[in-house]
């Protein structure tokens, strides 16, 4: 009986968990969606409500909004606690959900390399919490300048320290050089906003390694012209309040460090009694479904997952949405052929990698393409408004944002205290 | 010596601090403005932050971005914490500033007639932490409803009381309206928020008393429409969490309580040593300076001051900058001229009184005329978009918003933890 009305559990509603929910398609099928919040969050452009070019509800839909019109799947915001694999059941905040088939889709967070004790003074950017807090500490510490009594202003205030050099070190790096040295241009009396320092901090011996050495080295040159200091195979030791100190004895004082160097898989991954990599990730079966557990599959940046090469596939969107639609496939087919189903492997299909440098400037890689500068920069301008206008009907969003990019203009540069 | 460079301090960057750092004109004055944020907020608006109808910097401007032509304007991002008017001294929380003239546009604060213990249960609408706080209490409520394990959903979860029947109440009761009924409509799957109740709750005879008779009525007929109970003539007794106790004896229960029944002036007023009036407002001469102290203006919301038919001037924002514009004009003759320079009184031109109450729903009295329904509404609509639009050329705005206003859709609702 249960075998024909079959209740599948998604947990985590980010890009594998909402695209499992709008391809499944089994009439008879219920399917419960879990998030800890109400939105989906369009994770690419989190850096741009750091850097104060995009407002939160800019790049968040409401997650019932976005199923209103899928009848069969009903939304929860709760927590995980726990896993209660054996019994197929997911211990809740508030209730407890059993399943027949579960997909994990939990996504990832940010990781500091075993010293959990630098979050406190370098903060990560993984939520539109963190971004809100990011960006009104770093417009505080400009204020904090203007105000410092003349003639000695803290060049503390005034440097922003970013470590690690991948996507998201770059985009903020090159967004929040930006930001000082053209937004805030003519907003104070006293600081010159461009005599902010942005320093971007690089462990291995170049930016974006996942890319070409000729791409990273172009990545380099355009964050340098936009006044980024990039520092390579520049090693963190340890990081105290408004203090960084390098493997190499340096130090450098900022009042704003924020940490875009390590992501690793949610903690709850620890609780499914499965093996793990190093960031806690779920070493799956080809079809993406945990060993010894064919029903329960994992999807997305919990999942470790080895592509042709038998290189990880990467903790990007495609990838998620890819692996949710794998995971779909199978459990419609087991749903409908419960006989004669078969599981074939997943396959990852790379559509390319691109990060963005500032305005004008990104680089991109589509397959054996290479492109940087100004053309980069469109094709990054162009899929991502056409993703956010998909995902949301926000036409507004992309009239702001071109003419923000146009005029240099940050529309959503409001500091916003929670104690006042 | 300090006449020929006098400066002069402004206190809050409200509709009344704001425009006199526009209005005044004198190339020899410096001006140094002060307000405790970094942005400017269009008040009229915020009830559609907390209905989740426009993200928070859709109505927030950077301060220091407005003023960014103003070369002799200083903005500090500050707060008062006492004056000394004998020494022409305001201390502020980081440094201490003197003056040659001051004026007073600190604004109101939510006034709850001698119960500041209600604040905890019944939060205000002053600002915009205020209003992404209801925005997500409200969106919470529905959720807990949702997960509430059936067949009894708590009706406290479902139930909105505003307590106030002025516009603010009269404009959140009636937004409510609509996001329970219209926007959030498929969005649940076991609880229907149109079940939700929203009750508007008046202790007068009359909902918008400022307005005629036969615009109260229409506005009640109005909100009624949209499913809104007003119960006018019904005071409270008591607020407590979840509870509000109504003087006749009976008692609702409800998740959210909005208090938007009191405003006063800012409680610094009470620091100045001059006389106030019941709300805390500063009684100012004709010529909106303090009694006893020329060199000091109160603009806005916490200056008491009759009109031409001695009933005091509303605290609304036309108000607040005409007040600026008249302090700005005698300030500048007063530099200009010293010895020839004359006080005129200040008058209030009362450029008419609207409330909006609902998509195409709205009253209007402009000077005689008297207008209610889809007019009202486009009126309204009209002059608050036009505003918008010169406040922050932010014609984005305009679109997304009439876009929700057209779709029924509301582009603003997420909810924000702040502890996640």
């Amino acid at each position: 009986m249960e075998r024909e009305h079959p209740h599948i559990v998604v947990l985590g509603a980010g890009f594998g968990g909402l695209e499992f929910c709008q391809r499944f398609n089994h009439p008879n099928a219920r399917v419960t969606l879990v998030d800890r919040t109400n939105h989906h969050l369009f994770q690419p452009l989190l850096y741009q409500v750091a850097t104060a070019g995009l407002s939160a509800p800019d790049i968040a839909q409401p997650i019932r909004s976005i199923l209103a019109d899928r009848p069969n799947v009903t939304v929860l915001l709760d927590s995980v606690v726990d896993f209660n694999l054996a019994n197929r059941q997911i211990v809740l905040k508030e209730t407890t959900l059993a399943y027949d088939y579960l997909v994990l889709a939990l996504g990832g967070c940010t990781s500091y390399f075993g010293h959990p004790e630098w979050e406190a003074f370098a903060p990560g950017l993984k939520s539109l919490t963190d971004a809100v807090l990011i960006r009104s500490q770093i417009l505080m510490a400009f204020e904090k300048a203007e105000t410092t009594p003349l003639p000695h202003v803290d060049a503390r205030l005034m440097t922003i320290v970013v470590v690690g050099g991948g996507p998201t070190g770059v985009e903020l790096a090159g967004a929040f050089a930006e930001l000082a040295r053209h937004v805030l241009k003519g907003d104070f009396r006293r600081i010159n906003p461009a005599d902010a320092r942005v320093i971007l901090l690089e462990g291995g011996p170049r930016v974006l390694a996942q890319l070409s050495p000729e791409l990273s080295a172009s990545a380099q040159r355009q964050l340098e012209k936009l006044g980024v200091h990039v520092r390579v195979a520049t090693k963190v030791r340890n990081i105290t309040k408004g203090r960084v100190d390098l493997e190499n004895g340096e130090t450098i004082l900022a009042e704003n460090i924020i940490w875009a160097a390590g992501v690793s898989a949610t903690p709850l991954t620890k609780k499914l009694g499965v093996e793990l990599d190093r960031a806690s990730r779920v070493k799956v079966n080809p079809d993406l479904s945990l060993p010894g557990h064919p029903e329960v599959f994992a999807v997305g940046d919990l999942a470790f997952v080895p592509d042709a090469n038998g290189k990880p596939v990467p903790g990007v969107s495609p990838a998620a949405m890819q692996m949710a639609k794998h995971a779909a496939r199978i459990i419609e087919d087991e749903i409908a052929h419960p006989k004669s189903a078969s599981r074939p492997p997943f396959r990852y299909w790379d559509k390319g990698t691109m990060a963005t440098i500032g305005r004008s400037a990104a680089v991109a890689q589509v397959g054996k393409f290479e492109f940087s500068g100004l053309l980069a920069w469109l094709a990054w301008l162009v899929i991502h408004l056409l993703f956010l206008v998909g995902f949301r009907n926000k036409t507004a969003v992309l009239f702001q944002w071109f003419y923000s990019y146009i005029a240099y203009k940050r529309g959503a540069r409001i500091i916003v205290k929670t104690d006042s």
